[in-house]
Formats: C-alpha cells, sequence, structure tokens
C-alpha cells in the first residue's frame, strides 16, 4: 500500500482521492488544505487537515500530490515539502519548468528525497512524446495541438472581465493547419494552429459589443487567435457546457533516409482533472519504486522507464505487452 | 562516437548503414556477413567480414546490431554474441520473446553485457505504448491495428504458392472495427480487425482460381481473415507495388471514475526497414549510455527512460520537451 497525502482539494485533488479510493493499492492518508478542515468533508471519510500539519505526518506519507490549483502556489509548497517528503505534482507553467526542475533537483537531492515534477498530459505524456519523436526522428518538424477542449486559464480570464457572469473558452484546433503539420511544414504560427471559442453568460443589461471587444483583442490570451464570442443563456450553459473535456495530440514528421515518417500520440478526454489524477496516480507508484531503489533529486516523465508504472512483474511485462 | 558493428546486411542492416552516416554519432566498423564477403560491396566503403570473424573485434564494438533477415537465426546469434558484445535487435517473435528474454538476460549478466530486444516498432514503441497506455488506464480495453502495409511475412508466404512469380499482401485496418475500438469494446477477432489484400503476378498458363483457393484457405495466415486476391500484370506489380510502407496504430479506451478516455499512438511510414533502423539506432545511443552507467542483462523498450535516447543535456532536454 503507498502512502499518500492530498495537498489541495479541488478538482484534481478530489479525482486522486476517487482513483486512489477505488484502484486499490493506495492509503489516503490525508487531505491538507488551506481552508478551514472543519468546512470540508471527504465522502470517503478521509480525515482532513491544515496545510502546515503535514509536517507533523513525517515518515508516515510516502508520496506527498500536489493538487493545490494555484501555479505560484505550487512551486513555493513543494520546494518546502521536498525537504521531508517525496512530492509529485502537475506545474504546468512551461516557460518556468527548468528552473523550477533545478531547485527541486538541488533540495530533494539535499535531504535525500525524490520528487517528479510537471506529470500530467501537458506537461506530462506529451513531454513524453515530443522527446521520443524527436529522439527517433531527428531530422523533422513537430507540433502539439490541443483541444477540442476547455482551457481553464482562458476560461477564468473570461470571467474577470466586467459583465461577464459565466465563461467557457474551448480551445480548437484548425483542421488545415493538422494537414500541413503531418506534411511537414514548418514555421506554423499560434493563429495559424487553434482557434480559440467562447461561451458567454452575461450579467443583465452587460454591454455584449463591448465584452466582445475586450476579449477578441485581449493580448497574449485572445489577441494572437481567431477568436469566436458566442453569448448564450445561462440555461444552455448549464447544459452544453458544464463538463470539463479536453483533447489534444502530438505530431512529427520525419525523414529517415528520404522515406517519410509520421509519428502521432492524441488524447480525447471527458474530464481533465481526472485524467490528470490518473497520470499523477500512476507515476506516484513509479516513484515509489524508484525512491526505494535508491533514485534521489527530481525527475520528470523523461526520466522514468514505463516499466516503472507497472504492477505486473517483468517478466509479465515482456509477455503482456512486448 | 559510438562504433557500432552490422551483423547482416539486408534491408535492415543497409538502412542502418545510411542513417548511421548520415546522422553523426556512429562509426561503422564492419559489415559481418554469412554470405560470401568479397561479394558485398558497402556504399560507404564499410569493411564487409565473414560473420564469424566478428570474435577477433571483441574490445573494438559498443553495440553489436543484429540485422540478420532470417527470424529464427537472430536468437541463436544474439546468444552467441552476448557472451563477447552489447547487441540489439528487432526480434519480432512476439510469443517466443518472453523465453528469449530470459536466456538473454542470464547470458548477459554473467558476461557483464548489455543486450536490447524486440527493438523496433513493433514490437518496441508499440510495446512501450501498450504498457504505458495500459499502466495510466487499468480499467480499460486496448487494441494494436496494423496497416495500411506491407507484410513481409504473408508475402513471402504468397511467393511459396505454385505458380506465383510475385506478390505482395497488404495488410488493412477495418474502420468499423477502429469505432467499435475507440468506444471500448471488448472481444474484437482478428477477422473483425483487419482486412488481408493480396496483388499476384501469376507464371504463365497458372491456373488462377487454384491460386485464390490455396490463399485464402491457408491456415493461420489467410484462413482467420476476409482475404482479398487481386491478379495483376509484373508491369503494374513493378510500378505500384514496389515499396515497402506501414502503419499501425495502438489505441486504448479507459475509464477514470465513469469519465472517459481515449489514447492513441500512431505511425505511418513510407520505408518500414528504415524506420526500423532509426528505432534500433536511436536505442543504440540509449544502451551506450546504460552500459556507461553500469546497467547489465537484458531489458527491453519497456526499461528504457526516454531521456537516454536524446543528445540533449538533461536540462536542454526539461526545456526543450517537457
Amino acid at each position: 500500500m503507498i502512502k499518500i497525502a492530498l495537498i489541495g482539494y479541488g478538482n484534481l485533488g478530489k479525482a486522486c482521492e476517487r482513483i486512489a479510493e477505488s484502484s486499490g493499492g493506495f492509503e489516503v492518508v490525508g487531505i491538507f488544505t488551506r481552508r478551514n478542515p472543519t468546512e470540508l468533508k471527504s465522502p470517503f471519510g478521509t480525515p482532513v487537515y491544515r496545510q502546515d500539519d503535514i509536517f507533523d505526518f513525517k515518515d508516515q506519507i510516502d508520496v506527498a500530490c500536489i493538487c493545490t490549483g494555484s501555479k505560484s502556489d505550487i512551486t513555493e509548497l513543494a520546494k518546502k515539502l521536498a525537504v521531508h517528503f517525496n512530492t509529485i505534482d502537475s506545474f504546468d507553467t512551461h516557460v518556468r519548468i527548468p528552473e523550477y526542475f533545478a531547485q527541486m533537483d538541488e533540495i530533494a537531492r539535499a535531504n535525500e528525497k525524490l520528487s517528479f515534477i510537471s506529470i500530467g498530459w501537458d506537461p506530462g505524456l506529451f513531454s513524453l512524446m515530443r522527446a521520443l519523436f524527436s529522439g527517433i526522428l531527428p531530422n523533422g518538424s513537430g507540433y502539439t495541438f490541443w483541444g477540442r477542449g476547455v482551457s481553464q486559464g482562458h476560461s477564468e480570464a473570461l470571467r474577470h472581465i466586467e459583465g461577464v457572469k459565466l465563461a467557457k473558452q474551448y480551445t480548437v484546433p484548425k483542421p488545415e493547419a493538422i494537414e500541413r503539420a503531418r506534411r511537414g511544414e514548418r514555421g506554423l504560427t499560434e493563429r495559424d494552429m487553434h482557434l480559440r471559442e467562447c461561451y458567454i453568460v452575461c450579467e443583465d443589461g452587460a454591454d455584449k459589443e463591448k465584452i466582445r471587444q475586450e476579449i477578441v483583442n485581449m493580448p497574449a490570451y485572445f489577441a494572437p487567435y481567431d477568436t469566436t464570442v458566442n453569448f448564450i443563456s445561462e440555461e444552455e450553459f448549464k447544459r452544453e457546457h458544464g463538463g470539463m473535456p479536453h483533447a489534444g495530440f502530438v505530431l512529427r514528421k520525419g525523414l529517415v533516409s528520404d522515406f517519410g515518417c509520421n509519428l502521432e500520440f492524441s488524447l480525447k478526454l471527458e474530464s481533465n482533472p481526472d485524467f490528470t489524477a490518473a497520470v499523477l496516480l500512476a507515476y506516484s507508484k513509479a516513484l515509489v519504486k524508484m525512491y526505494e531503489k535508491g533514485e534521489r533529486g527530481c525527475k520528470t516523465v523523461l526520466d522514468v522507464p514505463i516499466s516503472e508504472l507497472l504492477s505486473e512483474s517483468e517478466a509479465e511485462a515482456v509477455k503482456k505487452f512486448v
């Protein structure tokens, strides 16, 4: 039994708990929250503690699973936790990952711990595929497409606009861009590759044209893309846009001795947080095995042999999968 | 520079040489053949030796790359080579892999060597995906589809029929089976999943109906499938069926907390042997790194972290791929 602590109890933490409870092999030692613990109740009866109480659980936790929503929180929290615990997280601000990796590696090594960072699907499985495809086909061009699915960051940005009551943003890959990428065309831009579809429920009396302008001109989030804005009723919103589906794929077109090779990995998810939680827990098992073998420091998906994710013995795995 | 020996000089060995010569990082020490060495000439000027001469090159070879065509040869040869060399091969008789793995592991460990077996795309990358998908989504169902592409084994079987002059067999996945697999249906049969398309050039005066009957009733190869037989002219055969393209994909539909997840990996290759060679050489680099780190015994794709395939430093790889 792998003893895990869940730090944070939003969509991701709750999904981790559900999977850990249903899949066997895990004991959820506790939920550690920044909220008032008496206000949270686990459907599985998992005890709920204040976040800082986790430091009373040294030696009782195999992996601290960092599921907090706020991105800036993850790195600061993880650096404190990695002094005393093995940690795993799905930190996803790509541009900050190299610095975070170096910091965590230093802390975990100094304290004889093992930390896995940026474990999910992107970063995570998609990172693994980008590296694998590039390793096999160094002479080629690769792209990552996201969607059709809900971008939580972009939906959040919409909700900050005055007059917006509810909002969801779908990232949509453009079929013609996918075909160009498969042919090996280089230099596709962000606007070439993705559309952004917004579904908005306004506050009563809001100025829709003003909201539309504010959205399509928002730097970084929407201005560099073709963006559509759809105003809908609250009823339609709740009926059609309640879920958190996502999808995406990684592709690479390469040449080997002048022969074309296309590699693609795709996923399609009814629930983004539940799948991310499944990846986190699968890699938590690997973390414990690798820690027991003496691995220390910070690792990403690139460093973890797939055999470590499996519950099968080596001989069984060879027979079943190879 | 990684010093490789090529054992065998058919399609795969020649492709390995081309890639090694063009990609840099490899020195091809020699081609070792069962044929008369004076009858072979490398376009790159690689020296050609008799197969057994390789034992004069102990300590001069980092990896012996086994590229012989005959499947029964690979295992016997590899077991002799693993006593003195690190070896890599693409042995692909799935049912015999577990026994071969155990034998190679024992020999390589006893002799302080490292051997990678069954490295290619299936077994190989497809094995990796089957294991990864199953590790992330244990509650689900997975399938491997092959094609549309040339099956060398089935083409060979056709050429053994009396009256057949030239033959190619394409394995074709059925679109409706792919949809059923994506929906998570279990129990799809071989006949459900693939068609077999045969293109035949007959000897003059051959009995076509007799050939057709012999093909569609051939046990294991064609009887369990829907098989089409097309008789064509030698001219059309050479114009349309000269290449060795292949394709295929691995998919898994799983459930995480009642939410559906679909994972797919696909590849499409203009030249099957050239891509297999690219995979062999990428994993040869990993083999040398892992040997230098002290790894011994027999490994498959499941045991090799993707980071080992990369020429980037750890920090560069995290920045570029994660």
